[in-house]
């Protein structure tokens, strides 16, 4: 099968389109022939933590396809089932942290940019069948992300003012769509003027350049939730425009991991700051459930042959897409 | 009447114990007349909050004593009545955060270390009969700190590992005396030798020394909850003893207010960092409820008379006290 695989060295340059060689699902296992799979910060993130003494990887988190063979022990799954896969191996149930042993789809064992995976059988889940075989490959990673950032984490309800730095990513955007379907009023920051206009398109109240000073732009409403995954460029930013009371999620720090924070701002305004990334099957199923009864569909930026996987890469490293970024594996 | 004023100067210059009007109580307030008081960390902030152009204040939030003056509109209080000031004024009902208006007693108000104090009605509570005069009078502000640091915000149950780094303050006293009866094991710090061994001796289950290597001396065990007023100079070491989804709270930060944290560690660890300050009534009378239910009393340092403030100040000031400081206020 054809696959896009890393290995030797480091970074994009590890990276090649190649044949790869198709195994047999063990005990538990399902294979999957996909259709399509989805991109992710995490994809670049993976380039440099697979280290060159290991063997080849086929990276890639997200994917959606066809069973086409089952291992021993496997049951209620057929040949032919439509599936989206959950990357979350090892975390059930919901709980305040995963348990030993998680990982993610893609590092360390093989991921979804490929012709097919092989995976637990826990890790499949129907596909929605209002979703294109675009959308349910790009959904789950960034979806389950968004959905325990906003409802397991920040408990974000109807009213609620919910502020999303650095809106573009696949994350932010199910996080608009999310809060919004919810009730939230949904604040938006970009440094682009047309991201800031595409996510008023999709049901943003209000869009601020990320340059801006927030606090003058938004005239004394205060957040009640700040879902930040921007990192240092915007974490102090965020924290001044919570109420007291309330909360900021992280789960990311495209811009830098390390911040200056003032713990005073902190016990004086009882703030809340959770960490979050990923989430249980539990979490992925409830996700799924939710944007099935509110008609949510991922908004794509970009379908790519895998072949073409150099462009779609360059797009994501410069941060040019607005919504998710998938793979058509078969072409 | 004997009071303990702060005026014209900033810092512990502008302090002096001279004769103040005693005034009447107005509507829905109430006098107390004043038998014991207590000293916090609030009180030497206040030195410097309290401006020099302002009038004189009298500082203090901790008191005891009893009714003897009723002011209109004042049900279910009678002169002779014995009772405690709860120093959150107009913080009723629990919620995140106090509501706007939100003050202690001690300023911008007349606060306890004077022989009399007016505060509205709502603020006093029985004394409960178990507690002495100087035990009753040092509980307040640090007891319902520790309460809703514990409880309403980290949750600590029966079974939980609390770290409570620099004990001897009498907020840190409080958290190892409360987590203690609701079965939790408690690890405390100090700098100190001797008050690692007055905690042991108190109910801790492990000292550490803060200036040690703590993740060596704990040998593995990580902690779910880390209860941190010492800011600046423990914060980091507090959270990386946390085990995946643990929580750390912070009320204060004696050894300086900004710390450098990383988001990643954050995120990856699915950590909660909880601000808290102070609580409302209602968690002031779930404190008075739990502390009578497990017969805890306040760990007391020294109990001065007012006029030997200085003392008092010093000893504060220097962090030589394990426990409460108070004063007798009719000495």
């Amino acid at each position: 099968m054809k696959a896009l695989i890393h290995e030797k060295k480091a970074g994009k340059e590890g990276l090649s389109y190649c044949e790869m060689e198709e195994l047999l699902p063990k005990e538990g296992e399902v294979r999957v022939r996909l259709e399509t799979a989805g991109m992710n910060h995490r994809d670049l993130f993976v380039l440099n933590r697979h280290k060159e003494s290991e063997p080849p990887l086929i990276i890639g988190s997200d994917g959606a396809g066809v069973i086409d063979a089952i291992g021993p022990s496997v049951t209620n799954i057929t040949i032919g089932d439509e599936v989206m896969i959950n990357p979350s191996l090892g975390w059930i149930e919901e709980s305040d942290a995963p348990p030993k042993g998680f990982e993610i789809v893609g590092l360390p064992f093989h991921g979804t940019f490929a012709q097919s995976i092989i995976v637990p059988a826990e890790n499949v889940t129907p596909k929605p069948s209002y979703l294109t075989w675009e959308e349910a490959g790009v959904l789950s990673l960034a979806g389950i992300t968004a959905y325990r950032a906003l409802f397991s984490r920040a408990k974000v309800k109807a009213g609620m003012n919910v502020l999303i730095p650095g809106i573009g990513s696949g994350v932010a955007t199910f996080l608009l769509q999310f809060a919004k379907a919810v009730g939230a009023t949904v604040f938006v920051t970009s440094r682009s003027v047309e991201k800031c206009e595409q996510a008023l398109a999709i049901g943003a109240d209000f869009a601020l350049d990320s340059n801006s000073d927030w606090t003058k732009n938004l005239q004394g409403t205060k957040m009640d939730v700040v879902i930040d995954c921007v990192g240092a460029a915007t974490f102090n930013k965020s924290l001044s425009q919570l109420r007291p009371g309330g909360t900021i999620v992280t789960f990311g720090s495209s811009t830098g991991d390390e911040v200056n924070i003032n713990l005073r701002d902190l016990f004086y305004g009882q703030i809340n700051v959770l960490g979050t990334t990923m989430g249980s099957k539990e979490e992925y199923i409830k996700m799924l459930q939710f944007i099935e009864l509110h008609q949510i569909k991922p908004i794509i930026d970009r379908i790519y042959p895998l072949s073409e996987y150099e462009q779609a890469f360059l797009r994501l490293d410069n941060a040019e897409q607005f919504g998710k970024i998938g793979f058509h594996v078969n072409s």
